[in-house]
């Protein structure tokens, strides 16, 4: 069996990571087209090792490099066009999608039209548009596999299960640099700070969301699409040690989990290898080593973004989408050192605050709101 | 949906709580016949509440107290006969099987003939003859159900999943109430010490082989033939909470485990339900009041009769059935204070050592070699 896949975002820590696993089933998986953004070294290292047929990169400059580089042994194209011609290369049947932000929502779009399966790490995608998306993979037929680490356990806690079954998704969050710092302190964190996550290596933006907790909000939200489940049957819980990655209660009390090390191989490859598993010699969890394993609520008063995030899920229509963008402008001024730390939740408040909400938007309206919201927390942020 | 059902050992905990379940869910489940011990008062009381057309009791003298009540409303009868006409009654299709000891074995044979499911909550019965029970029950289709709530854990882990991608069965103990005593102290512990289980309410036998490590030793052994997994590939690991009932981790390096609060009645559902599941209204697991969860590697040098049931499991043939044999019978003289807590796995060790193993026995070497154990036990104690 061999399976053909394309991979929106190959340069960044999940799209390596899903060619660390293609390289160590090569029987097993082929990479027919990958798309990056301006990681130029990387990405010819992996053109030269996996030789796509397609290529899409950022720039102009940077298709000219891969041009000058591999000639006519791979056809190379730009931006948003070159995405979606990644995401729909006929020789593959899954598309991971693993760009950062609301980018990879019409790739996607175009992928479920075109009748691929879908492993799925840009939750962006099902935070901004989760009842397109769902909809037309449903209409396809279409599988959406997650690739978050908390998403692939619940995934797999409900293998051979019903979802009528289901009390509750328990949603596993490591509570990021800050778990355990007061708002004051919060008040004064540098970027460095909030880059420094305790268990997880991943890229620039998640990280930060992760010290906000705004990741584990759009987390929530991703999982209300992924599985149908209302927002009043997913909770978060605080879990600093990141080896239970998530939880579901049955309405017989009965509660499964996944655990594992926290190494993001380990869901990329479930998500290529479902229903099944391939052999992986990824890190181990050993529970003698890990030997406690602690508990406790979210502080939603200290971790407001993750409030948000529920408010935004339930209020629905736009407004998901409309936080999404608000947080991607402002996580990036943060990064940017522009605003503060805290300035983050401020900026997705007052531009949640701002927006009238459209119920059933299609995906012009969707593309609209997301626009709109990030002008609108610019001025925001400009005003704090 | 109605699903009839027959219980061996109705008056016992696993009994009990199983009728508990039952009432809870009077539409799914009627039940056609019971079997009981010497418990005549709440043997009465479940007559009277759920009517069964047979009942099956150890002793002339029960029988005839059941008759002078409840007339020819309701068919009784005696021992072993008594035992095998419930478990193969024609009405039902699950025989839930909580009877103690290796007494359960020729009804369980029985009912698997008839093409009778099994709910198993008699792990002697595997430990004794997994063979001859595995492959009845396979020649039949018949599903052999666990009701323990480490083996229902492995099951549920199971879900949807291949065993060839099992890479390990990771059967958690508590420890019992010994968990942290010397050897010294342990050569002085009481009756009453060793049946204060810090966990779980059960009977007495279980609870004093939850002491000895040997309660955990049977499960692996259990475990063994219940998923068809070598020996290499069960592990036990203390987890003091008991609130993780067992793990399975997989070729890929995921694990996933099942959790609850300690309420048999989970499991026992599971076993009726599987593969659905029903709502209950049993105490539930609060991972924020659990708080913290501990693991350890199991002390095989302190509790060496988990040592004897690998060792008796890996030997195989009529091994584990003498284990078993002398250890009902050790078991048994502790409780009677004739013996002391470590002449208990004294006199196990040596009815292994001086057994001649017969290889692939048929069931009347079982029956043989388990009526020597007994004997032999005996002898041993009588020497200590």
């Amino acid at each position: 069996m061999s399976r053909t896949i394309t991979i929106l975002g190959s340069t960044g820590s999940i799209g390596t990571s899903t060619l660390d696993v293609v390289a160590s089933h090569p029987d097993q998986y082929r990479v027919a087209a990958i798309a990056a953004g301006n990681n130029l070294d990387v990405l010819l290292k992996q053109i030269e090792q996996f030789r796509p047929e397609l290529v899409s990169v950022a720039t102009e400059e940077g298709a000219r490099a891969v041009q000058d580089r591999f000639g006519s042994s791979v056809e190379v194209m730009v931006g948003q066009e070159g995405l979606v011609a990644v995401a729909t290369h006929e020789a593959a049947d899954l598309v991971l999608t693993a760009v950062v932000g609301a980018v990879g929502l019409l790739p996607t779009l175009e992928a479920l039209k075109k009748g691929k399966h879908i492993a799925l790490a840009n939750k962006e995608t099902l935070v901004a548009a989760g009842h397109l998306v769902t909809a037309l993979a449903k209409e396809k037929g279409c599988d959406l596999l997650p690739v978050d680490s908390e998403h692939s356990a619940i995934f797999q806690c409900l293998n051979g299960e019903r979802l009528t079954d289901v009390e509750r998704i328990i949603v596993t969050a490591s509570g990021g640099p800050f778990r355990d710092k007061t708002r004051d302190e919060m008040a004064q964190v540098t970027v460095k700070d909030a880059l420094n996550h305790p268990n997880w290596a991943m890229g620039a933006k998640i990280t930060i969301d992760s010290a906000t907790l705004m990741n584990k909000g759009l987390e929530v939200i991703e999982a209300h699409w992924l599985f149908d489940m209302p927002y009043d049957k997913i909770d978060v819980i605080v879990h600093p040690e990141s080896i239970v990655h998530s939880l579901v209660e049955f309405a017989d009390g009965s509660m499964m989990a996944q655990m594992g090390a926290p190494d993001m191989r380990v869901p990329i490859q479930y998500a290529l290898t479902h229903p099944t598993r391939l052999p992986g010699s990824y890190k181990r969890l050993n529970l003698l080593e890990a030997n406690s394993l602690h508990f406790r609520a979210p502080d939603l008063d200290r971790f407001p973004c993750l409030r948000y995030a529920y408010d935004a899920g339930r209020i629905g229509g736009s407004m998901p989408a409309v936080l999404n963008a608000a947080n991607e402008v402002a996580n990036g001024m943060f990064r940017e050192e522009r605003i503060s730390f805290l300035d983050i939740e401020r900026v997705n408040a007052a531009v949640m605050e701002r927006h009238d909400v459209l119920t059933n938007p299609g995906l012009d309206d969707i593309l609209s709101a997301d626009a709109w919201a990030r002008i609108a927390a610019r001025e925001v942020a400009q005003k704090l």
